[in-house]
C-alpha cells in the first residue's frame, strides 16, 4: 500500500489530521491498533479550546459538537473554603471553552473518515518504521492476520505515550524531559446531574478535587489520591463523602454534589513528558507521542489538535508549493506552545495539589497564589488566557 | 524610663516607625544594639517601592532621597542569551521604584531622629521583655554598663531575624514557616560605574546573576553560588569573568561590565521565614523580626516599611480614639501582604536560579515562564505589579 501521509494512531490527533489533510487534498492512511468500538470508548479529556473547536469545524466534524457540546464561560476555584469564579470572556476578550468529551470527538471523526476519507484501518498494529531517516519511510503493520507495508512520503506518529513511532528516533538525536508527580487522580463517571454549571477546581487541606461533566446527566469527578492507589479501596460512598468534604464552603455549608450510580472508576497517573525535536527525517510526532501533560490544565487533547493543525498546514503547503519551509518549522513552532502548556499544567497542578509531606510554607504559597488570582485582574487573566488556549500561529 | 511605644531595633523598620509616630504625636524610645556608625553601614537592600518612598517623605526623610535616589522605570531580564526589558510605568499605570541604598535611608532617619525625635539609644541591647502578655510590657536592656528598664504601653520588635522580640511569644501560640534555598548569593560592591541604567536579572545555564547599583559610581553585583561558599575562593578576576559569562548576549557579544576595585565581598543566605501571628499581647513584630524573604524580589525593606506604616497608623488611632480596632487588625493586614511578597520572592528566586542537580525539565519550565513574561502583557504586568509593590490598604 502507498500513500502520501501514513498516520499511526486513530485517536483524536490522527483522525483530526486525516480529516484536515483530506480537506486540503492530501492523501493519507490511518492505522489504528484497536477496534472501532474500543477507540470510541477510550475515556479521556473533555475540554476543547476555541482553536480545537475551530479545527473540528474546519474538519467537517462540528455539527454534533455545536449542538451537544456545552460552552463554558469560566471555571470556579475553591480554596480556603471559599469560591471564586473566573469569567473567561471578560478576562480574555471573548474566549471560552467547550465541554465535549473526547469519546464524542473520536466517534464523530471516525464516522466522517469512514464515510468520505482515505483508508482508516482498525486492528492495524504498527510494528515499526523502516527508512525513517531517508526519503520514503515504510510503516510495517499487522492487519487481518498478515504482515503488511505502507510506503509513505511522510509518517506521522499519533500513537500516544506508549506508541512505537517515538522509537524511530535514535536516542542520541532526541532529548527527553520527564516528571512524575507524587500523586494521582481517582476519576469517576457517575449518572448524576452536575449541580454546577462550570468546572470546579478545589484546593483543600485534604488534597485536590475537580468537578467536571460529560453531559447534563453525567458527572465526571476527580479526587487527588496517593500514587499506587487501588480504586477498590474507594467504595462509592467514600468517594462521594470525600468529594463533598473537599468542595466544602464556609458560606454555603449545605452545598453537596448530587449522587448517582458510579459507572466507571479508575486511577490516572500525573506526569509530564516532552521529546525534542518532534521530527526525525520524514517522521513527525504529534500529540501524546511527543508530549504528555498532567490533566489539571485540560491541555492534552488541545495540544494534540494544535500539533496536527500546524502539521496539516505544512504538509498541504509542501504538496501545493514543493516548499519544505513549514515542515522544517514544525517542531520549533509546536514546542514553544508545548512548553507553555507544560508550564501551565505544572502551575495548575502544583498550585492545587498537596504533595505528600508538603511543608506548611508551600501550602501558604499556594493559598497566596490563589488569593492573588482571585484579586488581581492580571493574575486572573494570565490563568484564563492559558486555560482557554493561546492563539495558533497565523497561517 | 517610660514611653508609649518601646521600639527594639534601630534599623530602617524601627527608625521609620519612630519617625511616623513622632509625626502623629505618639512618644517612642528606640533601642539599638550596635553603634551609630555600624548601623549606618550595614549593607542591605537598595530598591524602594513607591509606598516606601511616600512613607519616607511623610516621615520627613525625603529630601536627600529625592535628590540622590535614582528612579528606575523598569528592569531587564536576561535569559537564553537574550534580553527583555519590563517597562514598569507602562505595565502598572505609572508605578516605578527608586534606587537608594538602605545605608542612606538609615543615615537620614538617624540624623532626623537625633535632631528632633524621641530618644534613640545606641549600644542599648534588649535582653528580654517582661509582661508581654499583659498591659504594660517592660523591656530590659543593657546600656552604658547598666541593666535598665523601659516600661511601655506597647513594644515593637524591629530587631531582625536574630532578635529577641520574637521569643516573647510562647511556642504554642506561634506558627513558623521556613524555607532555606539550596544556593546563596556572592555579593560585591565595586568602585565601577554601572554600564546599565536599570537592574539586570539574569537566568543562565551557570546560575543566576544580578547587576545592581548603589550610585552612579558604585556597582552592586551578585552571583548565585553554592551554599557554604567561601568568598576567598572568589578572587576579583574570577567574579568579573563569571558575571560577564552569565550576562552574555547573543545579540551583543561585546557586552561587558566595567570593572573596578572590589570594596566588599560577602555571601548572603537565601531563605524565607514567616511567624504568625505578628503580635503577642502588647508586643508587635515588624520587618525581619517577623518575616524574611530571599532578596531576589527586593521585598525585605519594603515589607518592613509596610508593616510600620500600618502599625504607626494603628497606634496613632489608638492614642487618638482609644479604639483597638486597627491594632487588632495589624497582624492579618500585614500577613496578607507578607505572603504575597513571600510568594513573589519565591517565584523570582525559583524562576531565575538553578538548583543543584536541577533536572532539565525544570530548566525548560523556567525558560517558558520567562518567555511568557517577555511576550504576554498580563504575565509582564503581574511581575511588574508585584515588583513595584502593592498599594497599601487605604487609611
Amino acid at each position: 500500500m502507498r500513500t502520501t501521509v501514513g498516520i499511526i494512531g486513530g485517536g483524536p490527533a490522527g483522525l483530526l489530521l486525516a480529516r484536515l489533510l483530506h480537506r486540503e487534498g492530501v492523501d493519507s492512511v490511518v492505522l489504528e491498533r484497536r477496534t472501532r468500538s474500543y477507540a470510541e470508548q477510550r475515556q479521556r479529556a473533555g475540554i476543547l479550546e476555541q482553536a480545537t473547536v475551530d479545527a473540528l469545524r474546519a474538519a467537517g466534524a462540528g455539527e454534533r459538537m455545536d449542538r451537544e457540546g456545552i460552552p463554558h464561560d469560566g471555571i470556579e476555584l475553591r480554596f480556603d473554603r471559599r469560591a471564586h469564579r473566573l469569567d473567561f470572556p471578560a478576562l480574555t476578550g471573548g474566549r471560552r471553552v467547550r465541554v465535549y468529551a473526547q469519546t464524542e470527538v473520536v466517534t464523530d471523526l471516525i464516522a466522517l473518515q469512514l464515510a468520505e476519507g482515505g483508508p482508516l484501518l482498525f486492528e492495524a498494529e504498527a510494528t515499526g518504521i523502516a527508512g525513517a531517516a531517508g526519503g520514503s519511510p515504510v510503516v510495517h503493520f499487522r492487519h487481518e492476520g498478515r504482515e503488511q507495508e505502507l510506503t509513505c512520503d511522510y509518517v506521522v506518529g499519533c500513537d500516544g505515550f506508549h506508541g512505537v513511532s517515538r522509537d524511530v528516533m535514535p536516542a542520541a538525536e532526541r532529548t527527553t524531559y520527564a516528571r512524575t508527580y507524587p500523586y494521582s487522580w481517582l476519576g469517576i463517571l457517575a449518572e448524576a446531574p452536575p449541580v454546577y454549571d462550570e468546572l470546579i477546581y478545589a484546593h483543600s487541606s485534604r488534597g485536590f478535587a475537580l468537578a467536571s461533566m460529560r453531559s447534563p446527566t453525567v458527572s465526571r469527578l476527580y479526587l487527588q489520591v496517593p500514587n499506587g492507589t487501588d480504586p477498590d479501596d474507594w467504595p462509592d460512598e467514600r468517594i462521594w463523602d470525600e468529594l463533598d468534604t473537599r468542595f466544602a464552603l464556609d458560606a454555603d455549608p449545605g452545598w453537596k454534589l448530587a449522587r448517582g450510580p458510579v459507572t466507571s472508576k479508575s486511577v490516572l497517573p500525573m506526569r509530564s513528558h516532552v521529546i525534542e525535536p518532534m521530527r526525525y527525517g520524514n517522521v513527525f510526532l504529534a500529540g501524546d507521542a511527543a508530549h504528555i501533560v498532567p490533566p489539571t490544565g485540560a491541555k492534552g487533547l488541545n495540544l494534540a489538535a494544535a500539533d496536527v493543525i500546524v502539521l496539516a498546514r505544512a504538509l498541504a503547503h509542501r504538496q501545493r508549493t514543493g516548499s519544505d519551509t513549514l515542515l522544517n518549522g514544525y517542531s520549533d513552532t509546536c514546542l514553544r506552545r508545548v512548553w507553555r502548556a507544560e508550564h501551565f499544567s505544572y502551575f495548575m497542578t502544583t498550585t492545587l495539589h498537596s504533595a505528600p509531606g508538603q511543608d506548611p510554607f508551600e501550602t501558604r504559597l499556594q493559598l497566596s497564589q490563589l488569593d492573588r488570582v482571585a484579586s488581581s485582574p492580571h493574575a486572573a487573566a494570565e490563568l484564563a488566557e492559558n486555560y482557554t488556549g493561546l492563539p495558533l500561529p497565523a497561517r
